[in-house]
């Protein structure tokens, strides 16, 4: 072998005890495993040392700007696993750590007892145990070296029967795990948490383009409009309002309706071609209103219990500021033009991109960029939607990202890539809050069920918050282009109940679905000219979604999509699962939300399922309370056996809550 | 946060393109992944970027005592998953990463072909084209540089059309991969890889005492008795004589026959009371012969194709030299008493353990134990069984192996360590070769099924390599006790056709299993007294583990328990299952065996089964040709559903080979 061995006396400072399999941590502690503030992080590693001694365990963790760990005495569970669980309390970047140490006169007291047990003399093991507390002693603050004196001093005065029982007596053994000397003790490296905010595992987003909100298609719409909206948006539930880009739209290559490269005059153009020559990504689009204008909006959102979230799209229109004052961030043809940008298939004339390892680009760009993100804190806004991210360096986020937090910690970031799977989990990894994913594209029984499976129990549970959009400004679902109504219902189901953080894009209330034809797009989209619209038109479902939100805030268990559990509806069409609230006494299921979505908008569904008495440890005969939560009513169900009916004309789905009766454990 | 951010500046040095999930690899690299020389390597990784652009791969790796790397270019599978292999010609330590970069002139040509599809001018295009193979010279060795400039010019001198013809051509591909600048060349960590001899995976051991070799009760056996044997083993066809330790014995607390505390004059003692005032663990028991005896006896075994094994017991007779020597070495009860061994629930009165953290153990007493092992290899033993290593500190086995291996890479330990498992894994990760397992106690064909699942598809298959005993001088187990001669050829049949390394205790040869009463221990065990033996007893099962160990010889696939396929038989008590060799072609499966096992040694099993003829592309109706490897006879099967008849009074296994039949790929 090439490596030099070390000497023998190198190798006895290394741990003796193995510390392995350390749950949760992501890609070895490379990557910060993601939690929300002031929920319980469960914490195991496989612990053991050759021989036969005690062994003891804590959980060592700290906050951000924490120097000194606390701990958590890990308990053990078998096969050498172990396991503890902390509460961080405060939102940053946390520091995890295990350490193991041979108990000695814990494996005193085993050994003795067994001893005793089996009649042994043991005059010469109760010489040893007083050793052990003299060794401790020697090593301890001076108020428990006094009180374990005491102990030895009265212990060794006694006959041999006596000082057993002293030796085992809890006071003896509450002195010595005090002054445990921690012999061998090893330590596992640092693994990072990222603590962070409820909203980034649970939120409801709404999105809506401000300049279609004057009521009126040939009047450009003002954040003084927006303000007009946010109770309508508030009273519907949802915790986040996010706008398209608000910026400068660019002249050059400007889109038409349709995203038509042939604009008329007043067309207004895409808002993701940002900047012209008043300003680019920290300027305000003049139409919609003043930078003042702006934080009266965020004001006014705060007054309404929302929060505005921005678009953070890194492109330029060509005619961005910045390609003048710093052509060095751009790549530039051999006859000097520029590439616009493309996501293949789709093409942006309109739209330029910066060379992030340009010749002027480091640090310069990645500066300005992070300068964006920083000016739009200064007003107020502490989320952001981040346009195509997996078309730009993973180093950069990791880095802009990091900085930000670093600064203000409840900054959040969602990741609007759709692309291959371990690219969007590689961003979620060097720092995205949140995701967009391909619920948008899973309609079947078995799709959903694999995906929320992959995503609920396999490594992306410890890192990858997905948010669920029913349908953005660029996708118009083909399943809502043929479902009608009771589709938009089927899809805001399965987004609430699924998972902790969904979101729409306006229209979606209303049952919109006119596509460009063939394509998953909308017909004269948003994107590229002003819409206006009759948010109380008949066939609208406002209500099922106000009551969905309502739902999802009342029960803790719809907040995240951890802990999902799907049961037997036997019928291809009818998703069924679980979500469960443990209860705080540690006696299992308290009460459990059931959901039945039939995925077919166009038939009804009269299917067989089981109840899941199991989870309760009740019999298959026994009889449990439910609460319909959308309809408000409640009855009995006796029986494991069950029919469920769904009708796609009335509610497509069933959200219930199952409670523990009085009395079972 | 707490970490300082680094700066943007360093965050754009750092890697853009993410390789990810790398296999295999032990712990994320804290281990090395175990193979054998000559054995073809397969490593994967996730290679992925931001963006579109073309990626390259390679895997790079080099021997002990090797500066330079070897590269062996990826192949892109699926899903962002990339593979290539590599042969190790040497054994040693050998280091393993992986290089990903972006192709830029591949990127080029893709983008190249694509509009010249779809008809667009690309003119600009080929100056682009030209000025990355402009770069690349810039960067090459002369000679290249030289072939790019040519190449350049005589482009650069061709209308359009005609570039595009040179700049896709087949040479400009070939000039511009040989001259790659490697752009964003992103470079996992060194994995290390341990190659070992073949013999680490594939050997068939014996052990014997060779003081029961004389032939004589009454007469203590000899290195020169041990000679006259060697030729029976290797008829038999084993490649390992291992032998209990061959030290001198301590006569303090000598165990008598049946573990006896009351020994007679004559009593031999066990041989694990290791050491008495003529010497220790360097020594030799006097009565076995001298130390020329011993170098003779090894010779005569290479002669024999055969191959030395020792046992490396770490304890002491209290009458061990190192007592007087070494007291720091050793752990002192108050009374100046020392406690004897126990492993739980034996006990060892006639043995004491060193103290590994001993006043004076460290590094005395880990070099000493070190030197022990350095004094037997110069005797020419390479191989050791090592006594319960899981009772001895896991850092001083990786010291010590790394020690030894560094010097010998030849030298191979077996771990005899009954204990939990994540405890015996982490011995194979800390150096073992090889490993002791619970296969003695896996009896039915379920326990079977998950055991060997375990160890060939989860972690343990890159780091830990199990040998099957059927019975060792400790273990009589209980199967065997009642089970007849047919028990004894399942337990034959499945230790040389589930693992590459399968060992037996002298003595299974001719089925013995007397116990001591109620024990799973042999009654007048060898441990404790010598025995003899007539090898040639009628009902012994001589000729059949000859022709199971020629079998293993002759058939690669049975040489590794890796790519056991379990299949069908619709019978619980009939293991049924196939290992493969893939043709060399790349043309799948060349040939297959197919293993039968009855594990009801007194009823004769007539059961269904399913040929897979699918394994070959086979449709469910063909005909292929089967070879009876232990009858010598051929035959032909056609169709899936089949019967197997399987009797214990004849022979309760088939081993067949199943040959894919020309023409059919």
């Amino acid at each position: 072998m090439l490596q030099a061995s070390p000497d023998a006396a190198d190798a006895a400072t290394r741990p003796r005890i193995a510390i392995e399999a350390v749950t949760p941590t992501v890609d070895g502690g490379r990557f910060p495993v993601k939690t929300v503030v002031a929920r319980s992080v469960t914490v195991e590693a496989d612990v053991f040392a050759d021989g036969h001694e005690v062994l003891r365990a804590d959980v060592l963790w700290r906050g951000p700007n924490e120097q000194e760990f606390r701990r958590e005495p890990m308990t053990f569970l078998l096969n050498d696993r172990w396991r503890a669980a902390f509460t961080p309390e405060q939102i940053g970047r946390h520091d995890l750590a295990i350490e193991a140490w041979w108990d000695e006169f814990g494996t005193f007291r085993r050994d003795l007892t067994k001893k005793r047990e089996a009649g042994l003399d043991v005059a010469l093991e109760t010489d040893e145990g007083l050793h052990l507390l003299e060794e401790a002693a020697a090593n301890a603050p001076a108020d428990l070296a006094r009180a374990l004196s005491d102990i030895i001093l009265k212990t060794r005065a006694l006959d041999t029967k006596a000082r057993v029982e002293a030796l085992l007596s809890p006071e003896t053994h509450a002195a010595a795990v005090a002054a445990d000397p921690h012999h061998f003790a090893s330590r596992t490296e640092l693994y990072p948490v990222d603590v962070e905010r409820r909203e980034a595992g649970f939120a409801s987003w709404y999105e809506l383009f401000p300049r279609s909100e004057s009521g009126d298609p040939t009047k450009h719409g003002t954040f003084r409009d927006v303000i007009k909206r946010l109770p309508m948006i508030r009273d519907m539930g949802f915790d986040v309002l996010y706008f398209p880009p608000i910026h400068p739209i660019g002249i050059t290559n400007r889109k038409g309706p349709n995203n038509t490269l042939t604009p008329g005059p007043s067309d207004v153009g895409s808002p993701y071609a940002i900047g012209d020559e008043t300003g680019g990504h920290d300027a305000i689009h003049s139409e919609l209103g003043s930078l003042d204008d702006f934080r009266a909006l965020v004001k006014a959102a705060v007054d309404h219990d929302l929060e505005i979230a921005l678009d953070f799209a890194i492109q330029c229109s060509p005619d961005h500021p910045w390609l003048k004052e710093h052509p060095g961030w751009f790549k530039w043809r051999p006859d000097g033009s520029m590439k616009y940008a493309e996501n293949p298939p789709k093409k942006y004339q309109d739209i330029v991109n910066v060379d992030f390892y340009g010749p002027d680009a480091i640090p310069g760009l990645w500066q300005a960029l992070r300068d964006v993100v920083l000016f739009w804190i200064d007003q107020g806004v502490t989320i952001f939607r981040v346009d195509n991210p997996h078309t730009k360096p993973l180093p950069f986020w990791e880095w802009m990202i990091g900085d930000v937090r670093a600064r203000h910690p409840e900054a959040m970031f969602l990741s609007e890539a759709f692309t291959r799977p371990k690219v969007m989990y590689r961003l979620a990894k060097v720092g995205y809050s949140q995701s967009y994913t391909y619920f948008t594209w899973r309609n079947q029984k078995y799709e959903l069920m694999e995906y929320l499976t992959e995503l609920s129990t396999t490594a992306p549970k410890d890192f990858f918050r997905p948010n669920f959009f029913v349908n953005t400004p660029d996708i118009n679902p083909f399943f809502l282009q043929t479902s009608g109504r009771a589709g938009f219902l089927i899809r805001a189901a399965l987004a609430t109940t699924l998972s902790g953080l969904w979101g729409m894009y306006s229209g979606f209330e209303i049952c919109e679905s006119a596509p460009l034809p063939g394509k998953e797009e909308y017909l004269d989209s948003e994107k590229f000219q002003i819409r206006t619209r009759n948010w109380n038109q008949p066939g609208n479902i406002v209500q099922e979604i106000t009551r969905l939100n309502r739902i999802r805030r009342e029960n803790p268990a719809l907040q995240s999509h951890l802990d999902v559990h799907f049961h037997n509806c036997f019928d291809d069409a009818v998703l069924y699962f679980s979500k469960s609230r443990t209860a705080a006494d540690g006696a299992g299921i308290e009460d459990m939300i059931l959901v039945f979505i039939s995925l077919d908008p166009h038939d009804e569904k009269h299917a067989p399922y089981e109840l899941p008495l199991w989870e309760f440890g009740l019999p298959d005969g026994a009889t449990v309370q439910v609460e319909d939560l959308m309809r408000g009513n409640s009855f009995t169900l006796t029986g494991k056996s069950q029919w469920i009916y769904l009708n796609p004309n009335e509610l497509p789905f069933h959200v219930w809550r199952v409670t523990r009766p009085a009395g079972v454990a």
